[in-house]
């Protein structure tokens, strides 16, 4: 294969990888646009919130999943820092705690959050899902699945205005999270990206990075397609 | 139940542990009782540093793995202090470049360490055993298996006292991996039988957080007697 075909291919690994990563990302779920628009009640706010809020306290634990999978000091480093940034380096900093306090300042009491009695069924199985494939594929497939943070730092954008513009009862403080994200977001995908367009040499190796990621996507789908579907159907 | 009775039973319980990792521990296998009295020519003293490299650039790794099943940012940032301490927080440091420095001392190329090629299966067993034994067993188990650093302060004190003495041939900067130790495990020590203590409250939990802890003594016992017996036992 020549130089050309072979920085050809992997630029068309790139933009496919990119190409899932905006089209199949969350951010047009129905329950997502309604968000961004206004829409949300206070209630589907904080139903949101809770659910989301599962999903963000296994993120340490799919990150330390796949940090058993990387070789050597200097990848474990790298990916060490994921972890850091969701735990904080010291109580009361972090990312899960941003998180506590954006439920805060929707009127959530973090306890309600800890205890996580209220996570609805269908979220359980999405994060559970995520953390497994993480737990038993391949790097490659495990650090290909981040990959949706391609597009987080644009979420995070709108999200921040459409906050700021609709739902003004949440105080501003409410939300770092979004606004750590937003940076965060363009490290780590950078990161990632970097990871898997070096391992991913075959074909077969690009098939599973794009199935990895497609799979994550439907993960965050999934999981509000599940908060979605909650409105007015408390179980009996 | 008593509260005198509660408390004994768990100073009983704890005496157990210690017992355990006193009298399991690899100090007393005669390979080591050699390389503490100066025994070891400088062929098995290298055997055992390219061998016991592969069991040292897996520690991250099974830590890694008991991240995974902590619950929340509190204990995991305790345990991801850990994995720091074994790769480093900046290339160059942490306990992995120094036992690669400690081989230089000896005489021994990093490239040779870092290759893995020599490292004998009984060697690779016993490594593998420990790290799955981290990744499918529970956290009591696996946080209780760690326990063997109740003895590791002992045995390095004496192993920088012997190294000084019968091998002045290795350079005494070599030294820094066993001198970082004696600190270090005395303070992951008392952390994870905090942990082993607090969470193993009825006698069938203690009954397995000893197995484990024997386990793991078992782990590198076996460890030296793969290394012990290689001696003159070139493969054809």
């Amino acid at each position: 294969m020549s130089t050309s075909t072979s920085t050809s291919r992997a630029t068309a690994f790139e933009d496919r990888l990119r190409t899932v990563a905006r089209e199949r990302y969350h951010d047009r779920h129905p329950f997502n646009v309604r968000m961004h628009q206004g829409e949300l009640t206070p209630d589907e706010l904080r139903r949101w919130i809770l659910n989301r809020f599962h999903y963000q306290r296994h993120i340490p634990v799919k990150d330390a999943l796949v940090l058993a999978k990387l070789d050597g000091p200097q990848l474990r480093r790298m990916w060490l820092r994921r972890i850091e940034e969701h735990d904080g380096r010291a109580e009361g900093e972090g990312g899960i705690e941003r998180w506590l306090r954006l439920g805060e300042a929707a009127g959530l009491d973090r306890a309600r959050l800890l205890s996580g009695a209220e996570v609805l069924p269908g979220v359980r199985l999405a994060v559970d899902g995520y953390v497994n494939f993480c737990r038993l594929r391949s790097p490659l497939e495990a650090v290909a699945a981040s990959l949706t943070e391609l597009s987080a730092p644009g979420i995070m954008r709108t999200r921040i205005a459409a906050f700021e513009r609709h739902y003004r009862w949440i105080d501003a403080d409410g939300l770092a999270y979004f606004r750590s994200r937003e940076t965060q977001g363009r490290q780590d995908s950078g990161e990632a990206l970097g990871l898997v367009l070096d391992w991913a040499r075959t074909e077969a190796d690009q098939e599973r990075a794009v199935a990895a990621l497609a799979f994550k996507c439907d993960v965050l789908w999934s999981l509000l397609d599940a908060i979605d579907y909650a409105d007015g159907k408390e179980r009996p």
